[in-house]
């Protein structure tokens, strides 16, 4: 038996998320099956982050066990040619048997996508989030900057969370224009369900000037989901990549 | 009577070219319907570029004539409302009567894009093509410095073509690396059919090495089609703009 990693890029458009759900397409069950087909055995992945419906990713990750002897290395060329074109595994290694996604410790990066101009364009509608009214990309990133640290990320989080405690540490989050398109990149331990794409709404709250930056910190220490901004949509959600302590 | 000339963006993907084609969804007829709802009378575009099967656009250009009189500044906003969102029309400006899109003096850019690793990334999967195998941009850049100039470009024109004399002039050609991401830039007075497509083609086979960079000295003095490269997917490929020396 050998535990074997996957890093896993997919355009989440076409997708319910992540995670099994009866009758619809998801990631997981299109790995699943892909992984299955190849190795000739039943193949259940777990997966590190639970992306939600639309969101896409560059850099997720998974691991399966399997009995087979094909190369790990060898394994994200041969499964991607069961999978459909909008799920590519990048990379495939060996890794312990007692790796888990979840639990080992890592530093996950998401990037939040805006085009902010007054006509969205066609070809980037499916990757990123169309505002557009004019942003302050340094508003922005003076209120992203009370989000830094450990912190009770209540605010930031659904209430249709599942998480017992909700206190994460954001190792780092910068907002940077380059032109038209502002990115909002976020780097921590881990997040809570929704938790990214609610700090892009309120920061896009920020940016638009209807909350001053120090605002940030106020609805940060209310611990109440309702004083954040709103659930900006999944499209302009991208999970960069997962980088763990140990393999 | 007044003359409104239109910057359209679209992704292509959906669509079979700009040109009318009974019963297939192309650009020029969802502008057609859009404009005709939104100002109540028959409307007909000329387009710029006839565009491909598949190709994108930042900005074609159309021209269409109106008895109505709404601000010709205010067109791109309301019409947007009456197009999918793979086409956003991105400017509109009233012109003189006699502007014919495909009659003035024009320069038109067109970017190929290649996505150049070993393993495709599905978020860019629509809008470039991917190539597995490593290519040498600078021998690119080399071989793409033959095309500048005048010259007749018969060997880099589809053999359907209708174009009864094969001299363009390409003012300006530039391939270039940043990571993964090779484009090739090209502005010129106006292309035959495929030619871009041929020049990347032809191109991709000097970057991987098949043909050394004089060889497109050569291809272009041939002036055969059989001799260049292959056409390169319709994906890859985007109209950039197109400038005009009166408007």
């Amino acid at each position: 038996m050998r535990r074997i990693k996957l890093v896993v890029a997919y355009d989440g458009t076409n997708y319910c998320g992540w995670q099994l759900q009866p009758g619809k397409p998801t990631i997981e069950s299109a790995l699943n099956k892909a992984l299955s087909e190849l190795l000739k055995e039943e193949i259940v992945v777990i997966g590190a982050s639970r992306t939600d419906s639309g969101v896409h990713a560059l850099g997720n990750v998974a691991v399966f066990d399997t009995e087979r002897t094909i190369p790990a290395e060898k394994i994200c060329y041969a499964v991607n040619q069961y999978l459909p074109e909008d799920i590519r595994v990048q990379a495939s290694q060996e890794v312990a048997l007692d790796f888990h996604p979840r639990r080992v410790v890592s530093h996950k990066t998401y990037e939040y996508h805006i085009l902010n101009k007054r006509i969205a364009l066609p070809n980037e509608r499916l990757y990123s989030t169309h505002i557009y009214y004019e942003l302050d990309a340094e508003l922005m990133q003076q209120g992203a900057q009370y989000l830094i640290g450990e912190h009770d990320f209540k605010s930031f989080c659904s209430v249709k969370t599942q998480a017992r405690e909700t206190i994460r540490t954001i190792y780092d989050i910068q907002v940077v224009r380059e032109g038209e398109r502002i990115t909002i990149s976020v780097t921590g331990s881990g997040f809570l369900y929704n938790m990214v794409r609610i700090i892009a709404g309120t920061l896009i709250e920020v940016g638009r000037g209807a909350y001053p930056p120090e605002r940030v910190k106020t609805i940060l220490e209310g611990c109440d989901r309702s004083l954040a901004g709103p659930t900006a949509p999944a499209e302009g959600l991208m999970l960069m990549g997962i980088a763990y302590e140990v393999n």
